[in-house]
């Protein structure tokens, strides 16, 4: 298994799974460096460099087992574990992301929606029931729960994060926008959408530095 | 204004641009590199070497201007200026994205919502009446739109990009789980929500090695 991998290289496996996933399900079996390049925009150099960080796969010449190279990128990701997850927030992201196609799949089973919002309490989203956040702490001291996505406005959401880290939460998927901090030993992965309209704000306006 | 800008660089803009707004709302007129850094978790010589790229503000011992450094990494992202989007599906994540707080005020303005969704059409969304999608063509040609959100499911997310594109939008947001290709002289940004919770996973798994 890798040792020290880079956070750039971290940041590619996802398109790779991605692409491989593609691939599997188009029923191609085997691709070269240069091909897998050419589909996810990077050189072969550097495909065969991202996968030699985790033990080399592929034989000179022969290029890649497509499902063998999906399968030990989800293990690196760890897609064949099971994350239990819950949703605070049941707004359109918070349902978005309860109704993501590839989640399940991919070992992220959501467990139970909350929202303080008693007009949302109730409500079925992807067969699950949303529930008055009054009863988050039961529920987390009642239940294991690997991830909490926190889909709330900014002005709560670090008193939801210390909230559920408190109860054991380990990772925390953050979509309030505003940096939230965890504590030790407690993962989070912030996301702004902004962020990505900004950079194709960026890209429209450079494009002939690009 | 920047030559080359490297893409690591450019990825982290929006990052500065969010943590100076912060700031600056919080009523802080001055900061130097090594406290941006620490909110950012960056290296103090590594905001100095960022900003550098930029034709360097702030002086030797006295920090930054917040607002000063905050509009003018606004205008490298091209803030200043207005983007007409329209939105493309009017499901979770097209909602999410017409009713996102801060985007108006950075110039990216919602003007039209479009969905072939019969239950869907007329549907108010922060104050835009959703259109059906036999209207598009005839929008495109009596409108002018700068940027698309394709906020579809994956199997008609090209052929939307093909359409708008043909039509002269010059920038695509596309939040259809699969890549998707603009033609030459267009600009797209491919957001996969999957990828960042594989993220969270995979630092929660190696969490010792981070």
């Amino acid at each position: 298994m890798a040792g020290y991998v880079s956070e750039a290289v971290i940041k590619r496996l996802p398109g790779y799974y991605r692409h491989l996933r593609e691939l599997e399900s188009a029923g191609v079996s085997q691709i070269s460096s240069q091909e897998l390049g050419r589909r996810m925009q990077l050189t072969a150099s550097q495909i065969r460099q991202d996968i030699n960080c985790f033990g080399g796969f592929g034989r000179q010449g022969y290029g890649y087992k497509v499902s063998e190279l999906k399968g030990h990128i989800g293990e690196i990701l760890g897609l064949d574990r099971k994350h239990r997850m819950i949703i605070i927030g049941a707004g359109n992201i918070g349902c978005a992301v309860a109704n993501y196609p590839t989640f399940s799949g991919e070992g992220f089973i959501t467990e139970a929606i909350f929202d303080s919002d008693p007009a949302k309490v109730g409500m079925k989203i992807n067969g699950l029931i949303v529930k008055p956040d009054t009863e988050l702490d039961e529920y987390l001291e009642k239940n294991q729960v690997d991830i909490a996505v926190i889909a709330v406005p900014a002005f709560c959401a670090q008193a939801i994060m210390d909230k559920v880290t408190a109860k054991g939460v380990s990772g925390v998927w953050n979509f309030a926008p505003t940096d939230i901090r965890p504590p030790r030993g407690v993962v989070s992965v912030n996301v702004h959408l902004s962020d990505t309209l900004q950079i194709l704000s960026y890209k429209m306006l450079h494009q002939e530095d690009i």
